[in-house]
């Protein structure tokens, strides 16, 4: 069975995942945007710590209406742009289409399922370091992980052909649960994302301070509790150890919400906060640290964002 | 019986509480530091919203080594300074003084009641706005009240004495509860303080956004709970929509510690927040969001304090 791929958002990750899917040899389609021209006429080149390719032939569309019906669709967006896929990823979809929503956050797929009650979802967790710097030039810089949850899917076999064809392609991918996969995620991107926002720093810096360390530990608990009463069995507050550790062994980094912030770019702030703490609140968890990051956060976008 | 009266930091409030005593022909002695010779030479200018006036004879001192034994002692240094209390206060004190620490926060007394065990003491909570923007010469913009709460006085018609003074002198002083008075300043002084630094801003804008508004109301309450758990009981939520109406009453304004972060000085997150969670805490009452503001406040201050 051959798998038809359709790429909406081919930033740092969608033009990563799409291009080790499509140097594989797999059918790859791909929306851009502002980059259609310059790959339409130049290609892709991913620049990567596994070896650099570049393709010169690419499936680039301007508009999801001029691409093919895929049976799987990697949705790449900036969560701040989720109000468009109503429309963006309608001629796309077929009775069996999995959309596998790659972006960070709890309650996207809830949202999206609402629109369009039938489709068959899932969620996408990279753990991909890369970046696009310039026009279909994308860079990699380490890792290259993504792990999978089904949320909707009819037809779990799909999915599992999906799983096999981006583990061929080079991409390390699990499918693991829906839930878990979600907010163990957020136990890093909760207290790192809003933080590096309002102290206007970097990972090491925050994890070098007694303060935000011990801050940023207790609002990992606080993720993991909201997990917990979301029913995540399989995390505890061994969790939150690891997932300093593991900052730890990372070099000074500015996620993606700090990079959005820089560049003054809407942040992803109903995503990773907003609708986390909703979600929470459902569940019976009151998450008042993160609420409180999440308050600070809209008052910083409130005085850039016009 | 006249006071002998002593000021311990004449910068703003101290400039002013004491120049309005000294004016009103009290026994006044003024301790100075940077501006101890410009005073000297030129005395002290009160340009105030009730009057201007000016003082060409001040008792001024440079070390409180000089300066006669004291009845009352009106501390209105920094409270980052307050390490330096031990020896300044030392040779003003006879068996009966009073030191009333004009300064904002919790838990002052107790700290330095540890240093000086037999020192009679009094907190001073001071509703005036005013600055000191050159040497001797103090603004004095709005209103003019100070709250006294006795901490540990032996002899409290020594402390009522110097109240009548201090409203003979034109600043309207009341004797009122201890905790209450520290714990209702410390409703508004506790979210605007550290907002204001955190997020850059002022206490307008802050009231502006629907988000800011609502985190400040509910960093409110927690103050208030954390009263109520001091045994504080003349307060409850309706004292967070009055300090929120008075707020909205004021000009667009800057804390004393958002105008510390940006002159780059200590801040006062010690007794603003540090003693005033401890406190609450010991009380058994947990002040989650001033500890959270309380972390951030103190990386902020690492970045910029080495």
């Amino acid at each position: 069975m051959t798998l038809k791929y359709g790429i909406i958002g081919s930033g740092a990750i969608g033009g990563y995942c799409g291009g080790k899917l499509a140097k594989a040899g797999k059918d790859v389609h791909f929306l851009f945007h502002s980059d259609y021209e310059y790959v339409k006429s130049n290609g892709l080149q991913i620049d990567s710590v596994d070896g650099d390719f570049h393709l010169s032939e690419v499936n680039a569309y301007r508009s999801t209406k001029d691409m093919p019906k895929c049976d799987i669709v990697l949705v790449c967006l900036k969560s701040t742009n989720n109000g468009l896929l109503k429309e963006m990823l309608t001629p796309l979809l077929h009775k069996n289409t999995i959309v596998i929503l790659i972006q960070n956050g709890i309650g996207l797929e809830s949202d999206l399922q609402e629109v369009f009650p039938d489709l068959n979802l899932a969620g996408g967790l990279a753990f991909i370091c890369a970046s696009k710097n310039e026009p279909g030039h994308i860079n990699h810089q380490s890792l290259g992980k993504i792990n999978i949850g089904a949320y909707s899917c009819s037809d779990i076999s799909i999915l599992k052909e999906a799983i096999k064809d981006l583990n061929e392609s080079g991409i390390d991918t699990k499918l693991v649960d829906y839930e878990e996969a979600r907010w163990k995620k957020a136990v890093w991107n909760i207290p790192f994302n809003g933080m590096t926002v309002v102290l206007n720093t970097t990972t090491d810096k925050l994890m070098a301070n007694p303060n935000t360390e011990k801050l940023i530990y207790e609002m990992m608990l606080e993720v993991i509790e909201a997990a917990q009463h979301a029913g995540v069995k399989n995390i505890d507050s061994s969790f939150a150890d690891k997932t300093i550790d593991m900052t730890n062994a990372m070099p000074p980094y500015s996620p993606s919400m700090k990079l959005d912030y820089d560049y003054k770019r809407p942040m992803e702030i109903k995503y990773l906060y907003s609708r986390s703490i909703e979600e929470a609140k459902k569940n019976g968890y009151n998450m008042v640290k993160a609420a409180m990051l999440e308050k600070q956060l809209l008052f910083i976008e409130s005085q850039y964002l016009k």
